[in-house]
């Protein structure tokens, strides 16, 4: 599965999954998905309203900021080191119960994509069933 | 699983997943636990200190401050948003492998819901076992 | 699995998992990785550039400060709660799928053992495959 990003930001792909997994026969068992990438990650996070994805990519701007940390890893820009760091903080792969065709999430829980680059990405999330 | 929350902090509930786990027929295989909420997380921490719990709780509580963020989404309280942040820098879901009937926790860890709201709640956990 | 590390700092083991995995009878599942301690932790890191490493541990150092915060628990020492916390914010499990015999890891995602003691420790790591 791809998610295109363009800028910093949490990206929604709740419904994508949902449409993959309805295509499998799935029934009972777990999800994972997996982020092959070290500069975005992955967030399960509230679905209502669109404040709290801008308020968590801010907090994260000034909670692992681009200038003064004396970072050594700067050729990329210094948007890269400050991306590895977002991303260990965050979540490489999250695993999800799925119960009669249905992931098991809250109410108001929403998949995200946390892209913690400046420019546009395609990111590569695997997505896997196991279960019956 | 529920688990009930009376304001923020840890609330250990290994033994009720030990509990459970002996009912299933589970001899070896993975266990998931997934909190289906964004404003409360799973860590695995010390057990035998209850120190260790208090001042991560207080960790917390600098590490993303109720007040001077400039929050956008208020609606709900100064405790909402950085309910999701913290729920985000920790975990919403946990993998656990399962080794002749048992968990594979190390001797000093515990399973803990982190409640990051002020008012008491019941918190929703699924338990999952996959294995034989 | 054990990872010997000698002071705080990410340890890369993405070889040794290849060879464990290589061993198994493994073709598609899921890989779980699940570290036995409360004071060190898993990442997902670039593997190209070890500054990147380096700038990792450096930026723990200050996010959870060893002085300063009036920890509790110290009877360990000034790195003790210090790790706790930064285990928390990392991880204790990945799970990583596996696709045609290989972890699904993309090009430049490497498996590390993040050491937050400053003492030399040696750190177990369950691996489990499930699947065919």
């Amino acid at each position: 599965m791809t998610v295109a990003t363009h800028g910093k930001g949490l990206y929604p792909f709740t419904r994508e999954v949902e449409t993959w997994l309805r295509k499998q026969d799935a029934a009972n068992g777990l999800l994972t998905l997996f982020v092959q990438h070290t500069s975005c990650s992955l967030v399960i996070q509230e679905n209502a309203d669109p404040d709290v994805t801008l308020d968590m990519r801010d907090f994260f701007e000034k909670l692992v900021p681009e200038h003064g940390e004396g970072f050594r890893h700067t050729a990329e820009g210094p948007d890269d080191m400050t991306s590895h760091i977002r991303s260990a903080l965050t979540h490489v792969s999250i695993t999800i119960p799925v119960i009669n065709r249905e992931m098991g999430l809250g109410t108001w829980q929403g998949l995200y994509v946390f892209e913690h680059r400046a420019r546009p990405h395609h990111r590569r999330v695997i997505v896997q069933f196991m279960g019956e």
